[in-house]
């Protein structure tokens, strides 16, 4: 049996073309999605009287038989068939007869394929959306588990005023919140059922969409046959998200590997997510943060490949989306990796925290609260600011930090500052200062996890997360 | 008076470098916002007791004047302000003094730019989010205008199957829908509270956020002070809403080029939105079509420099971000200029209604009806698809329509072919039969009109729009 | 036996991270040019006198037998093995004992990856070379072949003049030869020898890097050894230009997909490099034109993926770096294929000049001319251009062509036309009129092909292309 | 004087159309290069007796008044002219009558737009090849003045072995040397005349394009009309030159970002290289290695725009080109002031000298030639790195470096070594022994600064630098 489309050629294509042509490589993962639509399509023939029972049962036995044969990879798949989609049918048509050459009735491959290609999507979004809640509950345990370290707070990579490092590990979990919107958004773009568009315009068959959208548990049937076929908006989608994604995970991944040198040592990593060097005895690398942090490129490269796929391209399908698939599967699987390497990595990750609170004080971090010591007793903001810029100025010629600094020189500096200056010069005290929402201050901090914990469970419900579940990473 | 934070410096900048290190260019163009949240801040530092009340008139007197100043251009920017917010307060001081100096108490730039930057991104999604209405509606009005009017329809660029071009131009309308959706997600990204996270850390004086909030209209004070200076997905959100975009109006673009052409023939633009060559008196360019495709490069460009420039940012600000803001105005004011120019080419575009019916006709559009008649007759689709396949090989070495064939001809190919197959070829009967829902069937049309146009209102009570408002391609 | 550098480590990593670390799966295809540097670093340690001449013996036969297996496909990799390197190094060890041990010497990964993936990029280039030359032959035969096939040359895709056909495909011959261009120069910026740079430092042993550099064939040693291990240039310039002329295909698909529709109709593509469709039986779709133009996405996304994998990466190896190797392996062969399917599409391609030929007339085409007839005698041309536009218009109003206007029409727009106006409006004369240099006139093509053959043939001779090879398309 | 192609309009755009559709904006500082083709262009009409030298004596008198008011900002300029040439052509007819508008015969907008951009991008890219061999100038020039300054060599980020700074450095050098090759590429694309290809095909009239191409200084004619004004490779190579030294740029940044740290402690920016913070009075930050840092996002986006708008553009010129001109030019000045900035930064910048030698033995850096010490024993290299593998495992356990074991100590790890051990943990010893070509020790870093030097004057000679000039940043 050759192509499926054969009729009205004379000329078959040779074999390198024939592999040029193919998507099988890739698409082949979505077999299952394939068919469980198939089977859908199928049902609702029979329901509509399209097709009988009996080639009903026929199509049925006949499917769910080649579904266990790639499950258990005892199907044999020949590049030949160009994709997924002809594989199977070809195989069913062998198989049962002049009944599975009726399971396309009213179907085009462009309705099929897009149908196969959001399920799938529908499923990695699910995937990710757990993950994402995995790494944030880390994140979150870590927070909870050091919740009062102090460690220096950075601006341009200096110095500038101490913080929790509960707060710091927070600032993240917000970033993978918002991914989680995102993802959220992506599924909800994906979930809409283009089966019944047919190649792009509908069908003369009585078909019955809102059954088959039951059927495959989407929201809704999408309302524009063209629209349908040549909608790959969910795949961006997609892409997108993860871009942003691995874009957080990059700048987590920096700072841990900034917090693991020699100069900061802040924390060490776990054996199990660094390696050694084939030359170097002593090397201890963080090659798991700086693989992810480099597999950002990739991710966006997706995006930016699709993006330029879809470029121009007039209604309705055309073979050009073809290539969206392999890079919206490389992007989820990628982003999913990278959350379970993090999720080991930070909750392996041990915090040096007596040289985290000794690096808090250095760098003049105490200085924005001496500005604050002169505007509080009167003087403008800005002029305060001056006279404490002059005093680190000063501190630096003499080697002396702020906390060296006699009471002398303070006066010598300004005349208002008082012997209470020494309470502003505190980590402690210049921490617990800064009491305002969102602050780093310990009360302010513990406001933020009660938030955060709270906008953890109700993702956590809103996709059925289960707890009992063993960390990837242990897997 | 020198840079507002000179105290520890003993050099100064050269030119090259004060002028490589401004934002003014970028940012003047956010002043209402700058004072705007200098008001909020300063009135809730008043009603905090933090400040005088005297402190606050002035202050808000002087900041009235200098808006009323740049409005009027009276106001002399000067490159050594380095940014919008310098070039304010230090005009605020020399006009209204020591309460100039105070209003920054509490404040720094990293939360004031974070705040101005959202307040500025709200309203440029607001005027996109508007603009994304007014060209839906006329592609919607367009689609009703010219509901029966019947064209090919293309995959692979190849006549497909007959269907409406109101269905064609609702594809379309369903896209920008999605883009709607982006563009609402980009919103909520962006409307949430930084000011009061001061550098990093939060600060000593006791600001209230909720107020600020309430006063600025943002939904919720951001709940970390080192995410809300160092986060900017809300702008990568408004440049992918963007990208997509314009990449729907790419497509879009590439159909109006080619219908323009006289191979195709479907369609005139009107000399408003045409253009001229100046050696080839005949000319009559797209240009603007072509313009609006080609500046989806620019829109995809801007995405990418932000992903980029994010990329491995430690916490908390760092000064890449101010790379940030360009890139996300000029993806704005494009996707916005383009939806403009779209909009008065899609309502003054003409369109040949004959020529389009009779392309209609052409590249055996008829044949899968042809199959499905087969198939309704008994034969499964695949034996049917076959034999057509074939009998469109004869009429191409014939030269002949399918519509020319003869009825032994027909039999000929298959002896089920009676006479009743003519109602298989006609093109109104073509398009009536594909009667599912998302069809391009007149009765399924009409179904998904109504959907169109109660998602079209639904989105404009939710904007508040203005349908009085003179279209912008008017003005 | 464990990893290589296990010597500091007390815990192993798990299956997950092993997984997610290792690049065996993607750099495996560099197995020959891992044992070729491996053979040129231990004859030049066996010359040097670093290792002993039978220790090199076992080395020697030890790497052959293993390129052997590997080639043969009876080498078991190891997913513990983490890359080729280690793959290769371990089985060696086992099979030679401690001579294998001493291959490593004086050589780290860092510099033994920078080798093998220098050497396998130039392989894949010297194989994009050949095919670059291989696809302008046929674009070069197809033109001469139909050399005076006269077709509509259009700007904006608006009739603009008449152009032979063989100009237009020399356009693509002339842009496929600047890829040459840059293909060569990422080959030549990939002709440098890392070996011997060790970990980032050089190494204590008295290494010979110019014999090395000599053993591989490379052009010089780099000059600086964290320059040598952390350089990625070459696989930029590689992705680059791979993705220009992936550009310069999706251009020439273009013109492809719109030659081939039912409007144009100026092609017909060999049923090898078409494809029908699982529903429409008259369908014969350009996908092989349609997707190497979506291709250009991916190509273009591998080299975003690496720019950005590649920023802000401090000195000297950083472990990001392995996710440079699958995006250019990816871009290369993506390229290649494109070109070899570009090659036999056009070769089989059959042109239909006389639909060409009429469609070259319509559109005004003779319009430029027409006012060159006036500016030649003594209209300026700003002044003829204007005449000529206006009768244009009276043309569309009145349903003709140019060539319709009797003498009479042509005196009433002004008075300066004589009745050898008629020469004016035909194609063939317009053609021949474009005599100048780099025109469409026949002698000034004729001359092109000239240039064109000359510098295809300079450009074989430098790769020492083999003419009697059977095109890969046919194979 | 409406637009100079109105004849067959009857209604005139809009003013946003207008707007929208004009790139004066943009081209307008390219007014110098457009006057140049059309001097050139005139003088060949006249040479070529196609004007008469009456009315090239008005056009040239003509043009040089024109530039004359540009260069002085007396011209005015009109949006509705749509671009330069436009409002040049425009104002040179209504200067000097019916002779301007005889200018423009035999030339097209498209030929002479192609022409004023390869002429910009030429200039462009002799700013940037003379600004390239600054930079490079002040890197040789530091660590010449650095030559024997010790520091730690890194691998991850994680100490490795020391190396000098001057070796480090000269990594820059060579990087940055690449790129002028790249540069030079990219000016060889742009170096070829597209003049007197007219509007696609050539033209009628018997231009000299020879003389045009000696005229304007263009290596050689472009052989193909239609390539002539379609082609915009030559801005791509700009644009991906440009991104590849801001690639390099971002990672020399981002060690100069990391080495001004609190945590590093290597070197101090110049105040004149550096700012500080509205709240924050001890802050000195390096903003200016953090925003060139960060414009390497919108060089990388400029060159995917422009990649982007490119994709499937059918031949010949199509108005999307018009988007191409903003990206190159913003690539291009970016690049060039981040040179500038990086040349003034480095040059200004204060080693820490005592600190970088300091840092160089932590770490254990000594540990590789402690395993190449057992190995030149006789010890196979892996064993020999197991073997201190544990001895560093050991000493972290005890805190201690490997300069702090006993000669005990280091026997119980193995029996090999003796009391010369010492000698193997000395940092300029271990400096020293990398004696390879390449490698950081003193003589092999001599060799490669001669080299440097050489292929700085070669380029330097290429280009005529004038080593005279003051630097940019010094302006």
């Amino acid at each position: 049996m050759g192509a499926l489309w054969g009729g009205r050629f004379e000329k078959s294509v040779g074999s390198f073309t024939q592999a040029f042509g193919a998507s099988l490589q890739v698409d082949k993962s979505m077999y299952s999605q394939d068919i469980k639509g198939s089977l859908a399509h199928a049902r609702m023939l029979c329901e509509k009287g399209i097709i009988s029972k009996a080639d009903f049962d026929k199509i049925e036995v006949g499917l769910v038989e080649i579904e266990n044969q790639i499950a258990q990879g005892r199907f044999q798949f020949d590049i030949n068939d160009e994709d997924i989609h002809m594989a199977i049918e070809k195989t069913l048509i062998k198989d049962v007869g002049v009944a599975g050459a009726r399971l396309h009735t009213g179907r085009s491959r462009n309705d099929q394929v897009a149908t196969d290609t959001r399920l799938h999507a529908k499923d990695l979004l699910n995937e990710l959306l757990a993950q994402n809640c995995a790494l944030r509950s880390v994140i979150y345990a870590k927070a909870c588990d050091n919740f009062d370290v102090i460690m220096p707070g950075y601006t341009h990579l200096q110095h500038a005023q101490p913080v929790l490092f509960s707060h710091h590990m927070l600032a993240y979990f917000w970033m993978f919140t918002r991914d989680f919107t995102r993802l959220v958004a992506a599924f909800d773009a994906a979930d809409a059922n283009p089966l019944g568009s047919a190649a792009l315009a509908g069908t003369t068959y009585p078909l019955d969409r809102h059954m088959t959208t039951e059927l495959l548990g989407f929201d809704h049937p999408i309302p524009n046959s063209m629209d349908a076929v040549s909608d790959r908006d969910y795949l961006l989608d997609l892409e997108y998200a993860c871009s942003v994604s691995m874009m957080h995970l990059s700048r987590l991944c920096e700072e841990i590997i900034l917090w693991s040198t020699t100069e900061f040592g802040f924390v060490t990593l776990s054996d199990s997510f660094a390696t050694g060097s084939s030359i170097m005895p002593q090397k201890k690398n963080p090659d798991f943060a700086e693989l992810t942090r480099g597999k950002m490129g990739r991710v966006v490269g997706d995006l930016v490949a699709l993006l330029v796929t879809m470029k121009s391209l007039p209604l309705a399908y055309n073979k050009d989306l073809q290539e969206c698939k392999e890079g919206a599967m490389d992007a989820a699987k990628t982003l999913h990796d990278c959350m379970v390497c993090m999720e080991g990595m930070i909750e392996s990750m041990e915090l040096h925290v007596p040289e985290m609170r000794k690096s808090a004080g250095k760098g003049f971090t105490a200085a924005t609260d001496v500005a604050d010591y002169l505007a509080k007793k009167g003087m403008p903001f800005r002029q305060a600011h001056e006279v404490v810029g002059e005093l680190v100025l000063y501190c630096e010629k003499h080697h002396k930090g702020l906390e060296d600094l006699t009471l002398d020189e303070f006066k010598q500096a300004n005349e208002l500052f008082e012997a209470d200056i020494v309470s502003a010069l505190d980590m402690e005290t210049i921490v617990a200062a800064r009491k305002t929402y969102g602050g780093t201050g310990y009360e302010a901090v513990k406001v933020q996890m009660k938030e955060a914990e709270a906008a953890l469970n109700a993702d956590k419900e809103k996709i059925g997360y289960d707890e009992t579940a063993t960390p990837v990473y242990k897997q």
